[in-house]
């Protein structure tokens, strides 16, 4: 082959006619778009073809002070002669005219950054040609025109706001003909006549600005793009692009010229779009759509109805649409139809790409005059269900191998296959009737349907009692509301963000939700919402979409996810659901590759049955304040509060005892021998006691006290910043009783399942330590508790104390911190809001603000900040295994399901992430894809 | 001289006779206080005879598994004949009986941690002995009481508590006897009678314990007593102070055996305490007091009135006390008449130990039998008037240095000196009244007298219209309340702590402050408090006492600080000031030694005098905000604020604009020339809108909108955490317009004083930054419209852009922000609170528990928390000036004015602290106090 002769100092590389001197492994040379394009050359299919002038010309050029190098002109002089031959058209030609497009591209891509020049070498005469070549001369005189506008623009520096106010004068012009609204004239709009006359004044803004006619030889057109191409890579928002993204150590950007084809040159000519399997279901079926004598953006325009590629394709469509088959053979008939040859060389060539790039390809062709060519391919964007089926189907065809398969699926595609979602035809017609009642944040994937409650109490009644099904629609959630929560099919919210307290106990409950839609305007007191102008009441019907965040009135029927009926509701035989049998391949091949350890947050022995379902390897978190609120409990834990010293603690605590025991009895009974890990009391304890006037009301006579001995009581705990406030080993400082008993709890429940013979690993997980004293006190004090506990019930145990890193403090004190944790667990959630400096719940104030301008790439609470918060935790982990060589160390709290942030802590040395049970299997998704990445 | 040939293979130190083996140089041998022992005795002070044991025998002790090292014993031998000569006295000995003291004593001091033991020696013998020859069997029976009790706890681990209780009951029994409440019954209430049965019970308890009799021979004792100091050395709680203060590399204690003397030996003897100088004045006067036939425990006691040594000074007492001249002779003689010899000899010491310390000196003597002895000589405490008045007054006297009279004053002392102050006497007088209601936190120091008012408004009618002299009591303090601070004398609050509002801008303003008076309780309603059942009302008088927290009800004197009489007021000359001149002898001093720059905070012109009056090199931190308070301005902030588009901002901040240039132009005019570090707008805008029902209304009607419009306004700011909301830059990026109209107030201000010739240096820090990307669209906002308004008014100028390091996020990224960043000023408040996860308004919950327990040495937002904030400061510095090496950094906020937080911003390297105006001087002697130690 040619490739491999070719030495360093070739300056430019030709692709065409079945060959090409360059190949993908040139990338640094030829850039990412002369390889592909050289590629997809020797891979057989037809490219139109061109030539890409080196990176290596770039840097000579920069290096030369801005001049074209010695023998660059001969090069490329050569090249074009080739490129004519091949295409057997001539630049300039009256007859038969070439066109070309002349492109940057650089080893990396940088999309948008530099320029682009389309239709190079037309001019009068050529203009002449075209039309006659194509019967169009309103085609002609519009490429004509824009070419006038691009090279101008970009080539020769003229303002290209000159010639934007010609085309609106122009288009004015016809408004005022038409007795049109100015705004509603199109580009379009524009007759062949009033292009011929538009180009006319392009050229006289040209003779203005630059003082000569608008060059005509197209030879000349061709190295002023060059040259322009060549500048552009050193233009103002390339550099930026470089900096902001870090790209280092590039020549410059390589410059593809190749031949223009157009599939607008009569019937003989079409254009199209196609993947080589179906992009929705991943169904091993050729899948595309066409237009005849048509330019590439007519087809995704939508003016004109494309067809079907294939024979079979087009019949089914007909089929949906009931055009009936006559209609069908007459007005849309499929290319295999229409042109059977063309067809089966697309066929061929569909079949050849996906083998040789050994992935679902989406791919760009014209057809010019019965002559096929490839554009362009690409590996497909498919969803969740057509990316398993494509990597399980491939694995068994043997086109990739397991580590490809598990490389193949993005992580969040999973989310698809886990949900319960919307029967499409019963949603696309809800749409269509215009049900869409708003758009919120779509926090909790899934699809959800029943009828909208809005307080807690209301709709656990109508869930339980009437077995309705529910739809808890509140201004914002708090821990109150978990009951509520727990009955409802879905969950939508007014206020709050991905990580408000709805969004995160719907993840972790595996709820839809959608949150944070502000278009809600909900009023209590009357139990009814408005939104977009119609009024929803309590009772009525709504659909709630967690995958696209929107809400519709009415019922929309929905679908349990398969996966799920086989493994928890065991509904469904594992041989009945091909699907299941997909993600079982993919998620068994991803556990063995893994290197990270996968946890899940669960808090009751159903959530950790979840998590075990989905391969979870432990419980990283369980937060013991949301056991606070079950039955009872809340009321002894009211008690506690309420008291006004230790002893009064001391005796409602008492009744918290067994009941904790009995919580982690479940949660250590369901993991079986697998490690749990238990944070001790975390949130500020007015959490707890009621807001409401009302509720404090009743309270007060529950508690025997006045009404406003409870109100002081709350004024008393109110802080102006409770998330800096006192909580967390705060409270284990400030009163140690409350802790003690529940490291007591923990030690009684293990103590009694080891004694049955049941191995339990429990791991007592202290939050909010700034400073080692505090972990030194409150480690001391379990430790007392724990002997005396184990000393009582004659059993040993192991188990291990460690603590959160959250606070800024901990993490850049992790060195001493070390010395007493037996393990770290980042909760990046905190330690998000401390080191940023952002409130979680009021950052919806500015964050999006941000995100939008890109001073965050991506909000830091849904994927970890890497720079800043990321930073911290690398130091962390350098300190605290410089002191404890062997110190476990994970991550729970929101960002642990975050497919990026899984990939980061592996990259940093992590044990283990955990995340709420319906995430576990992204996270062992994300962990093999890291593990994968070295 | 011994000293210097001894060899270190010698065991034991021996002192006394005028000489000493050892001396002041041998401390790691001898340990701190052996080497004092020997220095004193070396220069010439009759000190009891004694010897030490080095450091290396407590080594190898513990290398030798707790065995004395060989050749140890010979060596105690003969030191304790040399002893028993040089006192004239033998252990044991039935007529002249030697006791001894055994003492530990390593190279660094560690108060309390280890053992001592008193009064060895005594035995039933010599019990009798110490009563013939003292005629006090009271005495000698409860010496030989609490050696036995003393030496069984420490020496032979027999339980302390079986002796306290032997001491309980007899107390109780006397109680019981006497008809009296057991409380009230005191160790002195036991005669000699009942104290000779306790030696009896205790005893038998030892016997009990230890299952032999009680040791009589002294030379056992005296073995057991040395072993128990060396195993002092490791017991538990030496071992948490040397981790605690990270004291490492000492091989041991020494032990110290010195001779016991009594100065209750009768008429002969005496006992008392004296000062090289006056302790409060620092006149150059010998100061003392001493009591005959007394131990030195009775001079604390207070149960005899102590006598004054000097003549002078005991004739001045009796004046004072209203005693008569024969009266004062016959009862209260000086020691000067008493025993002239002897006065003369002590005389003499206080002479030869200043000189030899080079310090005004603290010492204990005790007289027996005519025989004066030197107990301890120290370094004295003295009142920052006296340590300013010493230190200038042994420079003048040749007696030290420069640098030393710099380090003998403490940075915290010279408040005492700037402050007003009361009338001792009449605060004396008003203490003895009963008139103290309340104490609370000492948060700026003065003396303040006035009559209360509740409210801002009303403080400033009473003190604009009425010229009254005001103290503003409030609940809390916020921003609006400061122009009521700024008329008042002092400023009393019942919430908050040191760096509460009422803190801080109390010591920015320099006003008298005691914060957190939790005692108060103030009806705003009815304008009254009530506090310790007074009630005090508007306008009635109260006295607070910042230098100690104590609030009295009615006046008291207040005199105002000299200095400021001359520098400020200019109603004193500096040569009629002793006062003035020292401080400025001290200040002029230091300001030659120091490195670190020192700037104020200031907002206001008036406050920026008197930064320049205290030596500031410029302002560290001018806080916007304060200025939007003033005048009309609040107006038209609100008025921004209340505007729902950039438009209606724009509108409301050209009315700002020009008052803003007023402001600065103020600003620059006062510091002519000196950098001005302005801080653009940073606390929350909710902060200017009212909270008060009634406020809301009247700003309603003023801003023709309905009250539920500006409920739903303040509504939408509410935060949950607004410390950690949308404030600081953030405000800047999503309203432009107000960081904007500020840039373009300071350039505008400093160019059309740059055009009248003076010289202007702005610095424009933007605070809160997180990220570069905040600092880079802020700092490209700023340069645009610097670039417009310079071109606009035609003048050249120097100024810079800096940001505040407040968010932890920043310190971590400061390699980044440095790019951009042309300075970093640390806003440790801020930085705290992120970094420790502490709400400074919150932490009074938890915080005081904290430092009680030893979990913060000292108040993180009192002084910098080095091990957490500090670390991350440093490695911030690191980064920071990796990337721009000539950075310029400093502090700014609360802990820029602390001592020791100074000398830490000296050695990580800083370029300036910055502080309110008042602790200018405090922050310049630490600095030169920092330069100073290395």
């Amino acid at each position: 082959m040619i490739t491999t002769t070719a030495t360093k100092t070739q300056k430019v590389y030709f692709f065409g006619k079945g060959r090409a001197e360059g190949s993908g492994a040139l990338r640094d040379l030829l850039g990412g778009k002369g390889a592909g394009l050289a590629e997809m050359t020797n891979s057989g299919v037809a490219v139109p073809a061109g030539f890409t002038i080196t990176t290596e010309m770039c840097d000579q050029f920069y290096k030369n002070d801005r001049r074209f190098p010695a023998g660059l002109e001969d090069e490329v002089n050569s090249n074009v002669a080739k490129l004519e031959e091949a295409m057997g058209m001539r630049l300039g030609d009256e007859n038969n005219p070439l066109l070309v497009s002349v492109r940057s591209g650089a080893r990396e891509s940088m999309p948008g950054m530099m320029d682009t020049i389309l239709n190079l070498g037309i001019n009068d005469r050529v203009v002449a040609a075209l039309i006659k070549k194509t019967g169009n001369p309103r085609f002609a005189w519009d490429s004509y025109r824009r070419f006038i506008q691009m090279f101008s623009d970009v080539a020769m520096d003229v303002d290209k706001h000159l010639f934007e106010r010609a085309l609106t004068e122009a288009k004015y012009a016809i408004a005022g003909r038409a007795g049109k609204d100015k705004k509603d004239v199109k580009d379009t709009d524009l007759t062949a006549e009033e292009l011929e006359k538009l180009v006319g004044e392009y050229k006289a803004i040209y003779k203005k600005a630059r003082g000569e006619d608008f060059p005509q030889e197209p030879k000349a057109q061709l190295w002023a793009a060059i040259k322009a191409v060549f500048n552009s890579w050193n233009n103002e928002r390339a550099i930026i692009y470089r900096q902001k993204y870090n790209i280092k150590g590039l020549l410059g950007t390589a410059v593809n010229v190749q031949a223009m084809v157009f599939g607008n040159m009569g019937d003989s000519s079409a254009t199209g779009v196609c993947f080589s399997r179906n992009p929705a279901s991943g169904e091993n079926k050729f899948y595309g759509e066409f237009l005849l004598n048509a330019q590439g953006e007519d087809v995704v325009a939508g003016i004109r109805t494309p067809q079907k590629i294939s024979l079979e394709a087009s019949r089914e469509w007909a089929r949906q649409n009931d055009i009936s088959e006559a209609d069908r053979r007459a007005k849309y008939p499929s290319l295999e139809e229409l042109m059977p040859e063309t067809y089966k060389q697309l066929l061929s060539y569909k079949i050849m790409l996906e083998k040789h790039y050994r992935a679902m390809q989406d791919m760009e062709f014209t057809i010019q005059e019965n002559k096929l060519y490839m554009l362009q391919t690409r590996n497909g964007k498919r969803t969740g269900f057509a990316a398993v089926r494509c990597a399980c189907e491939m694995l068994k065809e043997g086109l990739i191998d397991e580590p490809t398969a598990v490389s193949r699926v993005q992580p969040d595609q999973l989310n698809e296959l886990l949900r319960p979602v919307f029967d499409r035809a019963d949603r696309d017609a809800a749409a269509q009737a215009g049900r869409v009642l708003a758009r919120g944040l779509n926090a909790g994937p899934g699809a959800a349907c029943g009828r909208v409650y809005f307080s807690a109490p209301e709709a656990i009644e109508a869930a339980d009692k009437n077995k309705e099904k529910v739809v808890l629609v509140r201004i914002e959630t708090t821990p109150e509301d978990i009951k509520g929560m727990l009955v409802a099919e879905g969950i939508l919210t007014a206020l709050g963000g991905a990580t408000s307290h709805a969004a995160v106990v719907a993840r972790q409950l595996g709820t839809v939700c959608v949150a944070g839609c502000g278009a809600l305007n909900i009023d209590y007191a009357n139990k009814l919402m408005t939104v977009g102008g119609r009024t929803i009441r309590q009772g009525d019907y709504i659909s709630v979409d967690g995958f696209t965040g929107e809400v519709f009135a009415g019922q929309i029927k929905t679908r349990p996810s398969e996966i799920l009926q086989v493994l928890r509701e065991k509904s469904l035989a594992p041989e009945k659901s091909a699907l299941y049998r997909q993600y079982k391949t993919i998620m068994d091949a991803a556990a063995k590759l893994k290197k990270l350890g996968v946890r899940a947050n669960a808090d009751q022995p159903d959530q950790a049955a979840d998590a075990l379902i989905f391969g979870a390897e432990g419980i990283g978190l369980c937060r013991t304040e949301h056991m606070f609120f079950g039955g009872d409990r809340i009321k002894a834990v009211r008690e506690m509060i309420l008291s006004e010293n230790a002893e009064g603690r001391q005796k409602a605590l008492a009744k918290l005892l067994p009941m904790q025991v009995e919580d982690f009895t479940g949660l250590f009974r369901a993991m079986s021998g697998l490690p749990v890990t238990i944070r001790l009391l975390d949130p500020p304890l007015h959490e707890f006691l009621p807001s409401k006037e009302l509720e404090i009301e009743e309270l007060a006579n529950e508690m025997g006290a006045t009404v406003e001995q409870l109100n002081f009581k709350i004024k008393q705990l109110h802080e102006f910043n409770p998330m800096l406030g006192h909580r967390g080993c705060r409270l284990g400082i400030t009163y140690p009783e409350i802790f003690n008993m529940q490291v007591e709890a923990i030690i009684k429940a293990a103590a009694a399942l080891k004694k049955s013979g049941q191995d339990v690993i429990p791991e007592i997980m202290i939050p909010l330590v700034g400073h080692i004293q505090e972990l030194k006190i409150l480690k001391d004090n379990a430790i007392a508790v724990i002997q005396r506990a184990l000393k009582e019930t004659g059993v040993e145990l192991t188990y291990k104390i460690g603590t959160m890193i959250e606070v800024p403090r901990a993490a850049m004190t992790a060195d001493e911190i070390a010395v007493e944790a037996e393990f770290f667990s980042f909760g990046t959630n905190d330690l998000t809001q401390m080191a940023c400096g952002f409130s979680r719940d009021d950052s919806g104030k500015f964050l999006p603000e941000y995100v939008a301008k890109g001073i965050y790439d991506r909000d830091p609470f849904q994927t970890l900040d890497q720079d800043g918060v990321g930073r911290m935790m690398r130091y962390a982990i350098e300190h605290g295994r410089k002191v404890r060589p062997d110190l476990k160390i994970g991550i729970c709290g929101e960002h642990g399901g975050d497919p990026d942030t899984v990939q980061f802590c592996h990259k940093i040395g992590l044990n283990y992430v955990s995340c709420s049970p319906f995430r576990v299997p992204l996270a062992i998704l994300a962990a093999a894809h890291a593990a994968l990445k070295k």
